[in-house]
């Protein structure tokens, strides 16, 4: 395999990191992979696992040889990480994201990069509930979404980098911009995971140990309560005014049916149903 | 195999009859199985399959000989169809049925027995988006929870037969009261539904054709928005007063996180967050 990379160094050793790591090596990458984190056990074990050819806690010295600095850690951490390793970061260096934010991360971290150094935003559609390398898998993001959101001053040669880099992943990239992205994926992803929450949330309180008599639907629909919660946190922080958005447009939904069934408005309900349905079939 | 029927009727060959059917085949079944329904075509086809050993589209007819029936259509339509064939029903004879909702059933229903039939209301805790024939399986109802819900005047042997019957086709029975079971899964399934549907149509106002950004997370939400919408107002129709009571639990949990991400109180929202994983975490 042929990148534009020798020197791959990724900031967070979780699910996400160490699965492009796997996925670079599965592809017969030949460059040095660093991984970077905070918990030296767990890179110690990613070592061993070979997922990494390296590691450090000291984000300076894991950067400084890098020519690809992928940042796998939640969102809320990019802008310290960035404001502390930025002075060393190799000229004609890229950097880039996993974040499933994008306008603010672009709006903070472009800014931060030194001459000579591109920051390009991605946002791979690709994750699971389970977190951490013993999780990670090769294929993670093989034929998953990956969003790339280039803003008006971002490099062009260092966005197809990028882009190409995804690719020798598996993943088939897609432009939009930062602000694009955080409508749709406010949307699609971001109030989903609230609301699969706040579901868990609002059954619990109908009755305590009452969520134990669910089948299989509730099972999906709440499965993605069980993502990390400071992950989900950080990206309602950096998404706020779209998530709102998206919340407002939802409880409008609710408001919607709840008022039907208050009504006894049988026929009406079918309708609304019918329309969620229909819209759902598209999707598979 | 041995149980105690030896003809059984089974009304509505859809996706929780036919794989009823399928099951007591699989099992051993030596009796005659006659399945009743309104669509011929679906019934020959049935038939050809192995299915069902007769069918009929003339209710009583098919009822006639039946030692048990097996009430698998919409709960909208138990009481027509019961009104319609209670008094050809075989003395002797058990009713029960999959209906999602018991108390209104059990209520409606059981009066409308004739002296010597009994009615045993159950609930499969079974079932798939995909509906009908297409996707019957003989293994729907193994390792699933079977809640048997005996009133107040159910017959003790005719309750005794039905947990039984579920417990040929594999199923783990539970008994609850009629009332019991409607707000347990007034919480666990019926409120699931209606978000579901309700997600599906907040998101589709944000921007029209933006679910298809959607990730596997969005798709495992909403799969169960594909149920056929007449079943699920007919739920709605006969569970209301608990559906409402969980829609507005679930809808002041809604609230308190749209309140925190408004105040930017992320502390809070972690918070929120972490108690919804920790009560998901029981489920699997």
């Amino acid at each position: 395999m042929k990148t534009d990379f020798k020197n791959i160094t990724i900031i967070g050793i979780g699910l996400m990191g160490s699965s492009f790591a796997l996925a670079l090596k599965a592809k017969g990458f030949r460059g040095r992979i660093t991984g970077i984190g905070r918990n030296r056990k767990n890179l110690v074990k990613a070592k061993r696992l070979g997922i990494i050819d390296d590691y450090t806690t000291e984000y300076t010295d894991g950067i400084k040889n890098a020519d690809l600095i992928l940042l796998a850690v939640p969102v809320g951490r990019f802008e310290t990480i960035v404001k502390n390793i930025r002075k060393e970061i190799k000229k004609g260096a890229i950097v880039t994201d996993v974040g499933s934010v994008k306008a603010q991360i672009v709006k903070k971290i472009g800014p931060l990069m030194p001459e000579g150094v591109h920051f390009v935003g991605g946002h791979p559609i690709a994750g699971k509930e389970c977190s951490g390398i013993k999780c990670a898998s090769a294929g993670l993001y093989r034929n998953a979404r990956c969003v790339i959101t280039p803003g008006r001053n971002t490099n062009n040669t260092a966005l197809k980098k990028v882009i190409s880099l995804w690719k020798t992943v598996g993943a088939d990239t897609v432009l939009m911009t930062p602000e694009e992205h955080d409508i749709v994926f406010g949307a699609v992803s971001h109030l989903p995971h609230v609301i699969a929450y706040a579901l868990v949330n609002g059954i619990t309180k109908v009755e305590d140990s009452i969520l134990n008599n669910g089948g299989r639907g509730l099972r999906d629909m709440t499965r993605i309560a069980l993502s990390p919660p400071e992950l989900w946190r950080d990206i309602c922080a950096h998404n706020r005014k779209n998530i709102l958005r998206s919340l407002k447009k939802f409880s409008s939904s609710v408001t919607r049916v709840t008022r039907l069934i208050e009504k006894s408005d049988w026929p009406g309900l079918e309708k609304e149903f019918r329309k969620a349905r229909e819209a759902r079939q598209g999707l598979e």
